[in-house]
Parts: C-alpha cells; sequence; structure tokens
C-alpha cells in the first residue's frame, strides 16, 4: 500500500498494488471468520486485474463526497463451489455496469459488502477493470452468509435495485420489498447459476457509505495479512501477531478431528471438532463459523468473530479447506458494535441461523 | 365477441366483452391439453378487470403494423398453486410496465404465450388495465410447461429481457444468453415466489407478432366455448361439439381410475388412468397431458393436443382437477404443423420430456 501526501493539499493518495494483494487476501481471509471466499483465489484475480489496469485508488469513507455514487460488488454463493469455478474475471465490472445502467448512475466509488479472502479482493477487479477507486471499508466487518445481513439493513438502506450475473452471460436485476426478499430471490437465482454469482447492490450516496460501513476494513486487512507474514519471517508467533491485529484472543488450540459438511440450499455447512489439550471444540458453521461450543457450554457466537487459524503458519483456514488432521488455532475477537445492537441481533445473532442460544460476546469469559 | 365493421374504412373493429368470457376461458382450456391454469378463476379475473375498465379491443395479427410494440404477458407457475393462490390482479399490468420501461418501449398490443384457461384470460387483464388491443392469436396454438416452448424461439425470437413479479410486489429482470437459461433462472424466481409469478417476455414487433405467433388462437378459442355451450343448450353432444370444432378425434371414453400428482420443481407432474369399455388410457402429464398410452402402446404424444373433457358437459378438465370418478372423454387434434419440424420436435416432443418415444401423430392411427 503506497500513501503519497500532496504537500499543497494534505489529501492522501493511497493505493493498492500487486505487493499489498497478499497480506489483503490472508488479512480479508482472517476477517472473513471462514466465508468471504478462498483468499489464494481472490489474490490472483486481483492481481491478474491490477497488472492489466494498473493499481487501485483506495479512498477513506472519510474523503467521501456526499455525492459520491457508491456501487458495492461481491461474490454469492457456496465457498465449497467457488474453490472449483474460478469466477471469469470479465463479468465482474458487468454486473456494476448492469446495475448503474439499471439505476441511470454513473458510479464514482466501488465498495466491498464483506471482509473475506475473495470478497475483498474481487471487488478491486471490478475497480481496476472499470477505472474507480475502492472506498476503504466494507458492510460487516467481517463475512456472514445472507445478502440481508450488512449494517446498510440496519440503516435501512435497500439491498435492491441489486444486479446478478454468471459467468456464461446471464444477468438479472432484482427489486424487491425487503432485504429479506432479495437473499431469498437471490439465492434462488445463484443456486440456478451454478451456485456462484457476481452481485452488484446496496447502492449508496458517499454520506450514507461515511455513515453505515465499517470503517478502515481493508487497511486492517493489510496490517494483519503483514503482521503474520512478519512474525513468521522473524520466527515468531504469527497467530499471536493476528490476535494483536484483531483485539481478539485465542479460544482453543488443536487438530482437527471431525468435519462434517454439506453445500446444501446455496451455503457451506458443517461442524467441525478440535480436539486439543483443553477437550473439545466444536464448530458449526454456515459458510462462516457462527457458534463454539466446549463441553456443552456455548464459548462465543455470532455476530462476534470466530477465526481458525493454521497454528503454525497464522494461515486462515476457510471452512471449506478445513480438513481432519490440521493443527489450528480458534481465536475471538470483537464485531463492529453495532452487530450487538436488537435489530443486530435478529438479523445475525445465533437464535436467527436455528441455533438455540442468545448470543455470548468473546470477551465475556476472555 | 362483437364486431363492428366501419363503412367508410372496410376496417373491423372485434372486442371481448364480459359475455364472451365464460366460452373464451372453456375453449381455452380445451386448448390448455390440461394445463395454462383454471378456466374459472380466469374468467373471473378477466370479468373484473373488463368490468373496471370496459372491454378489450381484438386485434388480428394481420390488422398489426410492422412496428407495433407486442408485449405477451402470462402467469408461470405450478397450476396446483395458482388454483389456491389467486393472482393479485393489480400486479398483472405491472409486469408489462416492468419491462417496457426496462426496453425504453411503449407497448402498442398485450399478446398471450400459451392458450389455456388462465393463461387466455389473464392478458385481458393487462390489456383492460392499461387500455391496449389483445392480439387475437398466441405463442403455441395450445399449451406447454416450460418458457422457451414458444412458437418465436423457433423464429429466434429471444424471451429475454423478461420481467418476472410476485404478488407481494418483488420484481425480476432477466437477460439471458438463451431461451432455455431464460426457463431455468425465471423457473427458480417463480419457485421461490411461491410457485406462482407474473411475466412479461417475448417482446416483438408487429411483423414479427405476424410471422411467428398463432393465428386466431382467441377466437378459436371463443368458438370452442360457444359450440360446447349451444350444444350443452340443445342437449346435443358437448364432446362432439368441441371435437369438430378442434378438427380432432376421441380417444378414449371411461372412468378416471388412477391418478397420481405431485408439484415438484415448479411443476405439476403425474400420470392418470382412465378406464372404459375399450381398456386403459394411461395419460402422462407435466402441467400438460403430453403422452397417451393403452395397453403399452404409444396413441399420441406432444406436440399435439391431448384434451381431457367431461364426457357429459364437455367442460375440459385441467391435470391438477382430475379425479378418481371422473367420467371423461380424452381427444386427439392437431398441434399448430410449425411444431413438426426439426426445431419444433428438439423444443417440445416426447423426448425433451423424457419419455422414450418418438413423436406420434393424433390423426396416424385415426
Amino acid at each position: 500500500m503506497t500513501t503519497t501526501v500532496t504537500p499543497t493539499t494534505g489529501t492522501s493518495t493511497t493505493q493498492i498494488d500487486l505487493d499489498d494483494l497478499e497480506a489483503l487476501a490472508r488479512g480479508a481471509a482472517v476477517l472473513g471468520t471462514g466465508g468471504g471466499g478462498d483468499p489464494y483465489i481472490g489474490r490472483l484475480l486481483a492481481a491478474q486485474a491490477i497488472r492489466e489496469h494498473g493499481p487501485v485508488a483506495l479512498v477513506r469513507p472519510a474523503d467521501l463526497p456526499d455525492d459520491a455514487c457508491v456501487l458495492p460488488v461481491a461474490m454469492m454463493g457456496a465457498p465449497t463451489v467457488m474453490v472449483e469455478k474460478t469466477p471469469a474475471t470479465e463479468r465482474v465490472g458487468y454486473a456494476v455496469t448492469a446495475l448503474a445502467e439499471h439505476l441511470g448512475v454513473t458510479p464514482t466509488h466501488i465498495a466491498c459488502i464483506e471482509a473475506g479472502g475473495l470478497n475483498s479482493t474481487f471487488p478491486l477487479v471490478a475497480a481496476a477493470q472499470l477505472g474507480l477507486p475502492v472506498v476503504d471499508a466494507d458492510g460487516m466487518g467481517r463475512a456472514f452468509p445472507e445478502l440481508q445481513m450488512v449494517l446498510p439493513t440496519l440503516y435501512g438502506i435497500a439491498a435492491t435495485p441489486m444486479s446478478i450475473a454468471d459467468e456464461k452471460g446471464n444477468v438479472g436485476l432484482l427489486t424487491t420489498i425487503d432485504n429479506r426478499s432479495s437473499e431469498s430471490l437471490a439465492r434462488a437465482l445463484t443456486i440456478t447459476m451454478g451456485c456462484s454469482a457476481l452481485i452488484s447492490n446496496y447502492a449508496m450516496r458517499g454520506d450514507q457509505a461515511r455513515e453505515c460501513l465499517v470503517d478502515g476494513t481493508l487497511s486492517l486487512c493489510v496490517r494483519i495479512g503483514r503482521a503474520v507474514a512478519e512474525a513468521r519471517a522473524a520466527h515468531g508467533d504469527p497467530v499471536s501477531a493476528a490476535t494483536r491485529e484483531l483485539g481478539g484472543r485465542a479460544l482453543h488450540s488443536g487438530k482437527v478431528t471431525d468435519v462434517a459438511r454439506r453445500t446444501t440450499t446455496g451455503f457451506a455447512r458443517g461442524t467441525a471438532v478440535i480436539s486439543g489439550p483443553a477437550g473439545e471444540l466444536t464448530l458449526e458453521f454456515q459458510n462462516e463459523h457462527l457458534v463454539a461450543v466446549r463441553d456443552g457450554t456455548v464459548e462465543v457466537t455470532t455476530p462476534d468473530l470466530i477465526i481458525v487459524l493454521d497454528t503454525d503458519t497464522g494461515e486462515p483456514i476457510t471452512t471449506e479447506a478445513l480438513r481432519f488432521g490440521h493443527r489450528v488455532t480458534v481465536l475471538a475477537a470483537p464485531c463492529d458494535e453495532r452487530w450487538h445492537s436488537e435489530g443486530g441481533i435478529a438479523l445475525t445473532g445465533p437464535r436467527y441461523f436455528g441455533y438455540s442460544t442468545d448470543p455470548v460476546r468473546w470477551d465475556e469469559r476472555a
């Protein structure tokens, strides 16, 4: 990330270039809490776009003009499928332009809907293709499995009109009565499109983006990613380095002794058991890790962050990459405080996902 | 149907009014070959719209200006669901205007995609609401279960851009790479919308409509419907009256002794057995009757028409209304000859639907 300060105006210009991508994708996959897509694929796609079109300017929410036209873009679908069916990059910008045309607007900025290995790097592809800057922010501060689970929903921003495109050239535009309906209809299309699709939605003005997005997510991703790399290079402890950047704590360490996973209704759902000196920790996931249980006691739940890292390398492990025998450390870290509001819990708390537990905060039992 | 000939110009104006609806809906359900929706519901909806907005002008394809903007409209979904979830009529016109806005056109005429109890009367609702005439034609000359199964597909007319709307206010616009993809994506939305949705698609010019639609379907529906009513009033044989208008023949008479039906992947699929003096006739259906088999011999298949009428009253019986004990007569009648082309058979022949038989024409065994 290169920051240039123009002396006359004091405005700083930051940009994301090829040498930021490894750290960005790794840090994004950490915040992705198991979901948000594979960081390796995300990095490759962004690298290809930056090589072709040049680095992408990164704009802080504070520097957005009120009347900016911000169009977020993302991949929707089951991460288990996305690792096998690599998205066609030429369609990424298309999802954005299809929405822009439908709305009759000219986008000025691209944004991320969630933090994740794919969904924090993919918007760079659209931005590079369209020659637009990316906002240093995202709609969740983490990843969540459903479309309506973004802070903009809490601020009354409509998910639609939205565009949805597949790699073959099929495009849909949806206008729905609420954000939950956008999820159901877009999910039906995503499944028919082969369990992965490109979407652009939550179009918003600059002042709205400033208010409702999570500030600084992309910079944080780069910091987390770099801290892990530096600790590794210094033969230090990459897991502790990531934990410090997150402001979280280690919950459990051990070996993955069981993973049950199925790709159903467009999601990767399942359970993983991690056995270690401190007993067994069971993780329940639906694209993302949502609940951590030890000996029948719920230790942490969504909306707080449950993160699985490789104990040796500090690399984040997505739910679709979890394998028997993996030596992992599970971290707990705080989510954006707005998720703990009544509306936030209704949208993303454990009961929404069908778990019969109240939300348990990461720090309550620290 | 009132026809007024203006003496000075020689132009004849025909319109569909309240007293045409019973005959129209009945005749349309006959051509619907078991599908195309319930004629009673279709009649009620059209009657309500005509009472509110006045009769609907009926324009022959030959009288369409070349540059007319024809927008067909239909219900998509499982007839089993449509009889329970009556469509909200105020949304019918909405599907048309959503497509017109997306295309940036002003529709001049409404058309029917298929012939059927609902899908021949429903377009009248849109036409009445929007104050537009209806074309005396349809896209099939019968009913078929899938979106791409229309004669316009054989002429290279794209199914999309298309609109799809539910009764709650959710609207989708699809643009696809081929008409088969329109079917898959619209079907996924239809299922999520509760197995019934309003669609407008196959937008076409007047010259295209003249070439690729089936001419005179609505008038034929009214003639069939009236012939049945008149035969009944004269204590004659309504089934023979319908057969004469269709140019078909009676295939079998008897009692329904078995019906197996399930609503799956958005369709009403199943089998019905009709036992009579001439043995057992088995009908295979998927919204529409597609194959008629007697003692292991295929007697008639799609694309020709297999029609089930109440033996006493001549009323058409839709696949979702078939019940054990019903005394019925099965008719076979010719489809539009274009369906028997190579492309037509690929699109709607029995093998497409998974039946391992070549097409058997209605008249080959007469």
